[in-house]
């Protein structure tokens, strides 16, 4: 579908919305209440193949940052996830599940430690700062819960550290994977972590002042040029191969962390407190009765997954492909889908029905996709 | 800014969007994670004169409701609101501001009281399940707290009653402004109230059950034939000059209630309990140090408003319209904007710096326009 997205303050431009706009963005998404650009004028498949070769820059700043600070702040954070966080350092990333108390999943950002009384959640799309401030309200906490002014600038691709190395020097080559550092930018410093939403490599600078940030994408952009920088954004394709899942999409409130997979960062032992434990232990003794899992089926392509495609296997209703597009590479349809307890079998014969009618044929695969 | 809106399961659709799609959307808005059709492929000039004459069928599914029930729901609504609740009646709809502890604007959902143990907030665009939900948990009240199938279809505009007696009988011609009642539809029992985002008259039914949006559109639109009715949305020049404010554009969580003219809807004399009362009692005994004000000024017009226009009075920074549109009607731009203590003289002479570096002469005006 190709329509208008009608703007408004309500719907917030980012520190880097003038620059997208200049290198000629073309579409639009909305996530936490903010753009994110979806596309530049190329086709996906184009970028598909020049993030997994060169290097792109990428406006992620609707990865919003709740900020929870204060005495009580580790307690909050760990009531909000299954996730044992008794062992996290200050400078770690750390992937967290955050869960209701029936085990619903709420959002899956990523958590910065950054001191013992300081965090951030970097959040996928749902306002996790709601639910934070709910909580340490009703428990009266010493924390303070706030969005502070920071815009996440992605630099993914395999040639992002060369070029991070020739703008903020060598040591970012030492952030290890789902670690966090500090640079130095125009008298400023500012938080570099490694990470992405792709498994093509890469960096996250967590912009600290909007102010810097036509700066920030100039720099960056200029000493890409001998990198063959392109302005870019997740991938679909891209993702769904390397099976990162997507908040909305592949998870609502009516999932549970277990059957998307989480299961290694649910401290199911009794020994962490956190909402929704005596659920989620009890849905990990009876086993999870949905499991995420590939799809992969035959082409030619009819575009992408904007509503659940049905997963069928001998005409049984198996699951429903909530992400899913063509892979220039695989030269198939790959897909995400939950699929029914029971049909987990990788090579498993299925079928797809699509939305225009037609049924595909293919099977379920492992994640991520070869 | 024309640019195209990606698609996904995130960005959900509604029960009416198949018909929305035949009826020739062209630009959709995106509230509550859903999609908000915002354009029919006429001019909001068009659908301002129509709206003002006719009748409008509008698909606002994206008023999601929270629903709160079980034997302490009567408590959580209370203790999210300033707004006294004591006497309010089932069958009553209730505009309520929600705030935090110190004041801030989560939104501002109309409430509807079915009964002493269940409500539901028809919420403006922040997740506000999850503010209830943290609230319910942490102090382990005794309430369920979900997100119904329930999706609002509003018809606004002089001819909606009539249009809707012929639909539903005579007698919601007896439900008062911001009640609520109820009809029969192909069998189910579907609640209907005399409000919406239009200051036109008219009805938003709250259909339950996803499957019937089709035939609850067609069976209005077919009967709607005859007084010439047009699908369309909240429109920006009749909300503008009616008033009506937008939760993210004239109000954020740096906003308190009394700053945006909602005194009358918050208990401050001790008797209610709410979070937040301190810090509100607080700011209502040094008065607010803004308020929201009307501003008017000269066209001719370059658009609406899309980031916040700068109000200056004698080159002082007053404020700044966060929304904003030309009126054919009053042949002058309308706008929105708190306005800094001082300055709240209607008539007073201000400057509006627009985005391409014009700036036009106009006057602080009351609400609504006339």
């Amino acid at each position: 579908m190709s329509v208008g997205l009608n703007m408004s303050r309500r719907i917030r431009r980012t520190p880097y919305t003038d620059r997208a706009e200049q290198a000629g963005v073309t579409g639009f998404s909305v996530v936490n209440h903010m753009i994110l650009p979806k596309a530049y004028g190329r086709t996906i498949e184009e970028d598909y193949w020049h993030l997994r070769e060169k290097v792109q820059i990428w406006d992620v700043s609707c990865q919003r940052q709740v900020q929870i600070k204060g005495p009580d702040a580790a307690r909050l954070v760990q009531l909000m996830t299954p996730r044992d966080l008794s062992r996290a350092q200050a400078g770690d990333c750390l992937y967290v599940p955050i869960i209701d108390d029936v085990a619903g999943l709420i959002n899956d950002p990523v958590l910065l430690k950054h001191a013992e009384d300081m965090f951030w959640l970097s959040i996928a799309d749902s306002d996790v700062l709601l639910y934070a401030k709910g909580i340490a309200i009703a428990l009266n906490l010493r924390v303070s819960v706030s969005e502070p002014d920071v815009s996440p600038l992605a630099i993914q691709g395999p040639l992002a550290e060369d070029l991070l190395a020739d703008v903020f020097g060598n040591a970012v080559r030492s952030i290890d994977f789902f670690k966090f550092g500090h640079v130095s930018f125009m008298g400023t410093n500012q938080l570099i972590a490694r990470s992405g939403y792709s498994r093509q490599g890469g960096f996250e600078i967590y912009l600290e002042g909007s102010a810097l940030g036509k700066a920030l994408w100039d720099v960056i952009w200029d000493a890409g040029q001998q990198y063959d920088i392109a302005p870019g954004c997740p991938n679909l394709i891209e993702r769904i191969e390397g099976g990162l899942l997507s908040y909305g999409n592949e998870m609502t409130r009516e999932n549970n962390p277990l059957e998307i997979g989480l299961q290694k960062y649910c401290a199911l032992d009794g020994a962490v407190d956190y909402f929704g434990r005596t659920a989620l232990e009890d849905i990990a003794r009876k086993g999870p009765q949905q499991l995420i899992h590939g799809v992969i089926f035959d082409g030619p392509s009819i575009g992408s997954c904007t509503a659940p495609w049905p997963v069928m296997h001998d005409d049984v209703w198996i699951g429903q492909i909530t992400s899913g597009i063509f892979s220039p590479r695989l030269e198939k349809y790959v897909g995400l889908s939950l699929i029914k307890k029971g049909f987990w079998q990788p090579g498993l014969n299925i079928q797809v029905e699509l939305p225009n009618g037609e049924v595909r044929l293919g099977n379920i695969s492992a994640l991520p996709f070869d």
